[in-house]
């Protein structure tokens, strides 16, 4: 798969020694020489790390010029030297372009609890500035240098064509939850040649992650570092989008986060399935994402996949307990498309087709129909392995 | 460990067939001639099974006779079929000691989804209905017949003097959660010949069953059939126990509870470690449970322990994302009484010290202060290793 890198940005990922393995990336630059418009969209974990404070307060924006980033050490639970840190990394950052520290915005993703290595940053830093290219193989480094234990890069793009203009589209992620360790972080970075206000830009990332990113749960995990930034350099066409144009637009920003998002369950440590949950029926859309996060949590459940179990059983039991009030009777699930269990009863099926039919496929599907509501919701989840727990129990900080 | 049975209960466990293992007591059969005052608590799965709305709909009462359980089969998401074999069976109990069916609780569990076996459970009262007996063999062949993947029976009790009267309580348990499959059910009986008027019995029932076996989880599973029970035969007495007599009974109640509750997460499948979380300082109780709880349902706070990791992070992140408001400088936390993190940052200590005392104790404490307010609670949990998905993954129904 090829990206088009969008225009009015360079980037690169270097390895400057903050991980362990030195020929890893470790760090990550972008450069809007111009300045771009900014959206971010924030852990709510009251525990988070100064950096998600920074861009908070940094965003939305109207002139952002650098987003820099360091994988292996989450800069998170370090008191007041973490502040410090982060701020002097916008500083570093800042300088280094010849801008101020107000237009640069950090992400840091790695172990917590342990100070950032400065020196290794301003290396870093410096190191990057000197590489800086708007071709894909700087836009994949730029993707690898946001990485912890991810398998590998997380990339997703599109070119669209509005008003005869086109538009790109590039998306990088790393992956969250399962993702081990003291490292359970996701950070996204949507990048967009479309011009955008700083008011539309937030709005729409806000609606995008609510339907991708927060829709998929590895184990339940909010992080201390969780960031999805947009940056629109505007590039591609003069005036802001708006009306349908901007739909379009906020449509293929949407198809780029989901597709990014799925492939943070899919590389889950040990993961041998990525699981769809489809819920439909429910009352309000909200009732359908508490159902469907409620059985992307149930370690029973991702046991039950694991293993290639048709165990609607586990899946009916956690609907129940997910605290949505609902009928019983109307509850109805199909596994892959063989319906299991109809209006509140099981239903018989072949146990055997069943369950072949999650072991020949690396995707699962569970659709739950609740009622006859309107509320719907895809959701996306990974199954639990011994390779998970192998992980998890023998990675030490 | 002996336990005395409380007087005015006979009771058995007996093999009728519903385990595919033919030597394993798979039906439980209490009696109390005279009535015993009972009380009891459910599970608020909306999934529960009709056991569940049979006994809910028979408590608190002055006058129940029997207790019949089975092991094996939940008679859970069973539709009408299995709200008839629930009336059914307490028919068949209420026939065979000559009382009438409101004088009948019941209790199912194991696999979800499959019509309870009638013959077997007709031959199975029948059968025990011939082997009551009030002695401690009695007692231990009742507490294993309500097991499912239990590796052994759960059982505790307490002798106690109130004005000069030995009152005796004994309890019996079988595992939540862990308890993998689709069996995932925590049941317990606590039989006790206090008098108690059946008011005090399901007051006091509520208030312990709150500090025991609501504070253990294994995974955060609520299950289709949860069912605690309290059954008074007021032999040892005449009076209803009253002030500060019933106050000295419940705190006996609640160590045989607590002793109970423990050994469900100790004995989880596969796990290595049980987990006491204290959490202190909360402004009410219920904020430190759900601290406590979201704590206990991290799959990488369990592995990590599994891992023998002093890995803090995974725990300090977890209070962050309980939804719990809190002042993150406030927070302080101990491994094993090690103090890990203080004032919302690190402290240095002896990682290989800390690692040692997890791995080398099959109990680990992990202490949380979260600030200066009087919400405090005690929680259980066990750890999650690589044999708990192989159990569960490997199961099938």
């Amino acid at each position: 798969m090829s990206i088009k890198v969008p225009q009015g940005f360079t980037m690169t990922g270097v390895a400057c020694g903050i991980k362990s393995d030195l020929n890893k990336e470790d760090l990550t630059l972008i450069y809007c020489p111009e300045g771009a418009v900014a959206a971010g969209v924030y852990t709510e974990n009251l525990m988070r790390a100064p950096c998600v404070d920074w861009d908070r307060d940094h965003t939305p924006s109207n002139d952002i010029r650098v987003v820099v980033v360091n994988s292996g050490n989450a800069n998170a639970c370090t008191g007041k030297q973490g502040v410090d840190d982060t701020q002097s990394m916008a500083t570093l950052a800042a300088e280094a372009v010849g801008t101020s520290p107000e237009h640069v915005l950090i992400m840091s993703t790695g172990i917590i609890g342990t100070f950032l290595p400065m020196l290794k940053i301003e290396t870093g830093i410096s190191q990057a500035c000197s590489h800086l290219s708007n071709d894909t193989d700087a836009f994949l480094s730029a993707a690898r240098g946001i990485l912890t234990t991810d398998k590998s890069h997380k990339v997703a793009g599109r070119e669209i064509i509005i008003a005869g203009t086109p538009i790109r589209i590039a998306g990088m992620c790393k992956g969250a939850g399962m993702i081990g360790p003291s490292m359970a972080t996701m950070l996204g970075t949507i990048l967009t040649d479309a011009p955008l206000t700083a008011d539309d830009a937030q709005r729409l990332l806000v609606e995008v992650v609510n339907d991708s990113f927060n829709c998929i749960s590895v184990e339940g995990h909010t992080s201390t570092n969780d960031t999805v930034l947009l940056l629109a350099s505007g590039k591609a066409k003069q005036t802001p989008l708006s009306g349908q144009e901007l739909a379009s637009f906020q449509a293929a920003v949407k198809e780029v986060c989901v597709e990014l998002a799925k492939q943070i369950p899919a590389d889950g440590e040990g993961a041998s399935h990525l699981i769809t949950i489809d819920v439909t029926g429910t009352a309000t859309r909200q009732d359908a994402f508490q159902i469907a996060k409620t059985i992307a949590d149930s370690a029973l459940v991702k046991t039950g996949i694991a293993g290639a179990d048709p165990n609607w059983g586990r899946i009916i039991s956690a609907v129940g307990y997910a605290g949505v009030d609902l009928d019983p009777a109307c509850v109805g699930l199909s596994l892959n498309n063989i319906p299991v269990y109809s209006n509140g009863g099981p239903v018989d099926f072949d146990e055997q087709l069943a369950s072949d039919s999650i072991r020949k496929h690396r995707e699962t599907s569970i659709q739950l129909q609740v009622g006859n509501g309107s509320g719907t919701v895809r959701f996306w989840t990974s199954d639990l392995t011994v390779d998970y727990v192998r992980f998890n129990s023998e990675y030490h900080t």
